[in-house]
């Protein structure tokens, strides 16, 4: 007898967390993971939420507990594990019934996934999901793609469980096929950059300003009472006053500083690429990290170059508050211009309103500037976020600020991957009269690639010496 | 009676004028292409050369008129206009033949055709051809992947066209597959860089020098003599000098700031981020050109921000001078690094010493410090150019004056993207405590990703407060 309302197959800790949202918000759910082990301990350990899950060690028994059409998240390791839990519960499933695979796929393995299964009659959706354990537990930021017919199947549950903003779920269908996943990994990229950010004002505390962690903490919590309040802020603010239990020293400086990273950062890089946007902000921060990884070989450059000059920074803890807000709207601009592109070549109609909308609550990015983003986006067209009104205001004050930064950054021998690259964005991008007419002649000159003269046309060519015996 | 070395299929520009180059060269060329009458055209117009050119309308006489093993040049448009040639041609071929694709071929297409041609025994060659036209008729840059034993075949004639250095060919085998269109790619990926820092350079100037364009043409011209000396440097002197005739203006100040880019520079930057390395000069640029071709928008945003401030650039020319020398070194310290994973990662064991040898005459980016390059990966390992012992002499020199044009582009509002990655590249390179210390803080607090302490080794995790209700 099929009582379940939505069933979910993956109980490793991202799974476990989101089913339990599931029952504690009144739904009944089904659960499955391949080590059956896994589910009697899941079940086990459900305490008053026990009564609202059913455990289903057999994958058809599991699927007839779902009452149709039947909604069935999948949380399993990206790549072949999706494709295997797919083609196993294939032969199960009625015409109507939806995956709903809410991992970190890659977007076009899941529009991949979306197109194979349509002509069964089997929705997919891909589904973003940000905001980590926490998140998934208490209330993800939740970006659906694929099957618009059986989004409307789970939409209520996945409502239900999402992060409330003002009351308002942060949850929302955003296009056909991949267009969930692309949003997460878009968001991704942003993180990246979000964080390189936040980092690189900390090492400038650090060496420049020969702040302590508790002191740079204390900045961090102050700042997140202002334009800069979001949960990576906060989050900065305790893991810099954080003291390592067995030394009693500061638990940052313990850290080795080699980042790791998953994967969605680069995706999010190459698909900028791809779609020819500039997103200099989010490359740089997977380069960043990249860097750090390469700790043995920073270590060996710093002996033969010797440490950064003893210096301090020039630059005061307002310039420093103000050119990561500048950094953030360059990099926030970049994000959505790949999302506003994307949309336009998928045929996504992407709400860009919508998707910060979703992304105020929940999510890692989440952040005061993102709903100012909603508000912008809301009132009408997809522009570059650097001449959205509201923000030219706020990039107008910031900005010498950022100038300052990143001057004395280059100055202090302080790398500034992301804060400078978002300076030379802002910089090219409100520059009426640039210099690519001189590459232009450059081109013109060893390949024949003709220029543009105005009033002329294009396709216009110098007479140029030859270089022979040069 | 089959008498010709070699044969070509394609008579656009490049085509004609490799033909033309190896007829010069002694040796017999059989040409072909499919619309007839260029063929004709072709042969009427080789002048003294024509004795050693014979033209065929159809492409059984053509094949047969080619002296086994043959060698038959492709240089036809990339993408599917290649396979069709392939296929036209496999059924004339005989095993041992081979097949030498010399246009801009994304280098994992090669990889493919070589992989589907080696089991039916013809070979396949995919050939990186640098130079622009002039290269293409009296000496490029050639960088050779695919089947060793056919590059035997064809070696003579292509180290007989290619450039000299020094009586040197600039013309190597690299590896098997796509190795050749690679190196080419990276290639194309480095000259945008070194053609974007200039530009930035030429904006100091023009913007806050107060320079006209025959005055930085005299500079370009004086920094030829010295260490940039190079053929980009060159050429720059000779497009800043340049007159519209019907004006009598300088050409360059009449042409539109709309750069074109076929792809090759984002293929590089697209590369990098796959290999997981840091590309940043080459992304900057690929991004400078994007944002230029947005010039629309980039009026805009000019005039809602206005135009910038009317000041100099507190700088020297012989500061600029040496910023784009560091600039340099960054960038292809960057480029060789994507080589030198990609060899890692195909098996290709890509010879860097011979890359920068083959690169000092013929290509595009040409140069004095190819040279010096060369002497540098020849006497052992792949390092990083950042520290290998004679760039190390150079950079220490010119780091400074990097440093002090990133920060005047900051403050007077010039955007520099590819000079101040450049910069910020250097200096997480030469940082041995950087600030990932704190991402892996943060990574550990949303998704308990683990850091590692000293001592204690990975996997380790904070104590974290709860976030909720914020």
């Amino acid at each position: 007898m099929a009582s379940a309302d939505i069933g979910l197959i993956g109980l490793a800790v991202m799974g476990s967390n989101l089913a339990l949202n599931i029952a504690e918000k009144g739904y009944t759910i089904a659960v499955h993971n391949r080590t059956a082990a896994k589910i009697d301990e899941f079940v086990a350990e459900a305490g008053e939420l026990r009564p609202r899950i059913i455990g289903k060690a057999d994958l058809k028994e599991f699927v007839q507990a779902i009452k149709a059409p039947r909604s069935i998240i999948i949380m399993v390791k990206a790549g072949k594990p999706v494709d295997d839990v797919i083609e196993e519960l294939l032969p199960l499933l009625d015409k109507g019934d939806a995956i709903l695979e809410c991992g970190n796929s890659l977007y076009t393995d899941t529009q991949r996934r979306f197109d194979y299964l349509k002509p069964k009659g089997i929705g997919y959706l891909g589904v973003g999901v940000s905001g980590g354990e926490e998140g998934a537990r208490h209330g993800p930021s939740i970006m659906v793609g694929g099957s618009k017919e059986q989004w409307h199947n789970a939409e209520p549950v996945l409502k239900a469980i999402a992060a409330k903003f003002n009351g308002e779920p942060c949850c929302a269908y955003l296009g056909e096929g991949g267009a969930g996943h692309f949003v997460k990994t878009i968001h991704n990229g942003i993180e990246y950059a979000d964080m390189q950010m936040i980092a690189e004002v900390y090492g400038v505390m650090r060496d420049g300003l020969g702040m302590n962690p508790k002191q740079a903490s204390d900045v961090f919590k102050e700042w997140n009472k202002g334009p800069l309040n979001s949960y990576l802020i906060e989050i900065t603010g305790y893991v810099l006053e954080a003291i390592d239990g067995p030394t009693g020293k500061p638990l940052v400086e313990l850290i080795v500083d080699r980042a790791g990273q998953k994967g969605t950062g680069r995706w999010s890089a190459i698909v900028a690429q791809e779609m020819a946007v500039p997103a200099t902000a989010i490359e740089g921060a997977v380069a960043a990290r990249s860097l750090s990884a390469a700790k043995d070989q920073r270590v060996a450059a710093e002996a033969i170059y010797g440490k950064r000059q003893a210096g301090g920074a020039d630059v005061s803890l307002a310039e420093l508050e103000k050119a990561l807000l500048a950094g953030k709207i360059a990099a926030y601009a970049q994000g959505f211009a790949v999302l506003a592109k994307a949309s336009e070549e998928n045929g996504w109609n992407l709400p860009l309103g919508t998707i910060a909308k979703i992304w105020r609550a929940g999510c890692i990015i989440r952040s005061r500037f993102l709903d100012q983003m909603a508000a912008t986006y809301d009132k009408g067209d997809n522009v570059n976020l650097l001449v959205a009104p509201d923000f030219v205001t706020i990039m107008k004050d910031a900005h010498p600020s950022l100038r300052k930064v990143v001057a004395a950054g280059a100055l202090g021998e302080f790398p500034l991957i992301c804060l400078s690259s978002a300076l030379s964005y802002f910089d090219s991008y409100r520059q009426a009269r640039g210099t690519a007419n001189l590459i232009q002649g450059q081109r013109d000159f060893f390949g024949a690639h003709g220029f543009e003269i105005e009033g002329r046309g294009p396709g216009q060519h110098g007479k140029w010496p030859s270089t022979l015996g040069n």
